[in-house]
């Protein structure tokens, strides 16, 4: 049975690495889950069980690979940053991704609520990108936080029109186009003060080492990280 | 909120592509799975069950992702074979990667056995490699299957010698720099033809598109693929 | 004088290798060769002078990189083909391309003919592209085969007409959207036969090792491999 | 002549590009240098003809790409360093290799001074590789320039030696081990005073952007660069 026959085939391998000196974000993220949320009858438009099982997830992979340095989430996402003097794996991209990826799927499937029969089996896509700079990274965590909360006063709108009697045709028209302050006085017209709304969906959540607590706050602001003395 | 001004950070991502009409194989692997197997108190040196999990994982992932031609297991790894002229996720590497992997490890976690408490959240981490030729892919995959063969007549070997009464210590001194013919006859002496071991635990587990059925049979031979019709 | 400390930059260089057994296909390309052209007055539509230093070049290449199997030449550009086994420079990308580009340049310049005075230093690009089998190869060399016929009758068409009095611009309006058929009737009234046109415009050239002489023949067609006893 | 029926071979070219806000350094290397300065009879330990070629092709260079910021040259090597915020080529890395190395070389030939015959065309290779940050590439020209001065005090004690007879074998095994003080020692006893050297050969030359100007300075001083008013 001679294995080392067939060995050759291990020169095939390709693992890049990634650039040392940078910042590491790795973004997982829900493949269809809109209709994951539809299959699984979840709250409109967010459901706090589902993002408390994200948040568990993200924690736990938080937890295991120590040189995470932050996670930020929102939706069906979230970003791990591991900072740029970081060896994790030797940096070498496919482990990274599968590996985190993997763990994250895995968290996720077993902190499912018990309550909501998991129809079928969550799938999480992975990405990696390199930033070069602090700067760089910070417009990249507000990037994903802006994400959040234009998505949020969205469909906030969006379903309390649809609550409000509209088809979600006759909600996409009404909102095509408007702006944000649009947005809200039509809630506040429904009774619904924007402002008041949970800071888990406005602002996602943050998770800094070595605390691990959920945090929902801007990350717009550099004091931010002086305040968690992280990063800078 | 002007999330276009921090959009630009989306021009850091670099998704390699893989090369076209070559065989990529995706190789999943669990991580620490020796720990993993004796926390859950699995069976020596196979567990059926732990087993039944990975080939009912893997059925699952054949199923789902339909450019997937052929699936070979063996212990806790499982490799998924895409077509060369497959445009699967237009062939981006990160992402084919980290769907495959998420969507087995979280089939893996859905199917494990209820009688067995989960512990902890498994994970795998998981490569992709390219093979520019049938030749080449087929001596990859009868690489794993030598593979399993000779770590499973070890391994059977091995587990015998401990349940005769040496310790682990003793059972590796004693099997170092044997041939397969002293593993066989030490097996032998104890009562078990290594002929007569289940052939999913000698040979792993295949699986070829359409059928989805579990073969344990070699894939040495080229006369395998033309039986099942398919990649040649 | 600590050079230690500094050798840690080393670390930041990402040499990719190319895939094993796959045909390596590296072409050189004049950049801005309209401009040279006119700068140096070549002759129109083909200078037998620039085209025989092209030629020189690569000959002098493919008897220097002795992993060179085949070249073949046209226009501005040369294809030098590696075979799929080759462990040239261990198959890593930046030092073949840099290497084979800049050895092909300086051959270009020693070879330039001493009476037309090099007004400046020609440059030349480099790509290097994997192809996993011989059928792919070879439609790559009908590709770069077939462009050299299409520009060429195009050009020689072109110019005929320019030397019949026609404005640059008035002969590509002529040209424009016409078949080969046309261009061909075009030429005749010309007086000029294009099946009667040099070898070498029309076919480009191709260097078969170890022979190393010049052939201006169709590559389209397996048996000219075969004729050569390479390759397949 | 169905040129388009083969034109799917582009899809197998993979040009990388270099991950944008990183320092670019791009450096030649004169391949097998050693035996190019025996064949042309150049002088030892240094050879102000050949190095003034160097600078020559390496301003020209500077001159042609403006996306050049700064150049560092000692013996048979050439460093461009392109700024982060560059879109060269759109930072596609086989096309910045091999069009830098094509016209580098291209002007090496063009200037060689034509006392010295050239027996065979010179060769040089490239690399490419990012920087995160100027500390970094601070850091790379520090180590290339610890590399000239290092080598330079080596191969003048070396040549010192010979040219006081003794054999090449002789003076290699005197200099083993020894430090920098030895090696001053040993020219100050040949009435050398290393100290005395020309800057060109202990500094090596720096090309700074827009001057051009060659300057033999030591770039170990972040004030180097304050004065240039560049780069930081």
């Amino acid at each position: 049975m001679a294995k080392s026959r067939y060995e050759y085939v291990k020169n095939f391998e390709q693992d890049l690495t990634t650039l040392p000196q940078t910042w590491i974000v790795i973004r997982v993220d829900g493949q269809a889950f809109t209709k994951f949320c539809e299959t699984h009858h979840l709250e409109k438009p967010n459901d706090l069980r589902c993002l408390n099982t994200m948040n568990k997830a993200a924690q736990m992979t938080c937890l295991k690979f120590t040189d995470i340095v932050l996670a930020y989430g929102q939706s069906d996402e979230y970003s791990f940053v591991i900072s740029p003097n970081s060896s994790f794996f030797n940096r070498r991209q496919q482990k990274i991704i599968s590996t985190v990826v993997s763990y994250f799927t895995s968290c996720f499937v077993v902190n499912w609520p018990n309550d909501i029969p998991l129809q079928y089996p969550p799938t999480f896509d992975c990405r990696l990108v390199c930033y070069p700079s602090f700067e760089i990274l910070h417009d990249y965590l507000r990037w994903r936080q802006a994400d959040c909360h234009i998505n949020n006063l969205y469909n906030t709108t969006f379903w309390a029109l649809v609550k409000g009697g509209l088809t979600e045709r006759e909600a996409h028209n009404t909102l095509k186009g408007t702006t944000s302050a649009v947005k809200n006085q039509i809630l506040f017209e429904r009774s619904i003060n924007y402002n008041n709304e949970p800071e888990i969906y406005k602002k996602g959540t943050v998770i800094v080492k070595p605390y691990l607590e959920f945090l929902h706050e801007d990350i717009f602001h550099r004091n931010f990280f002086m305040t968690y003395n992280i990063l800078v």
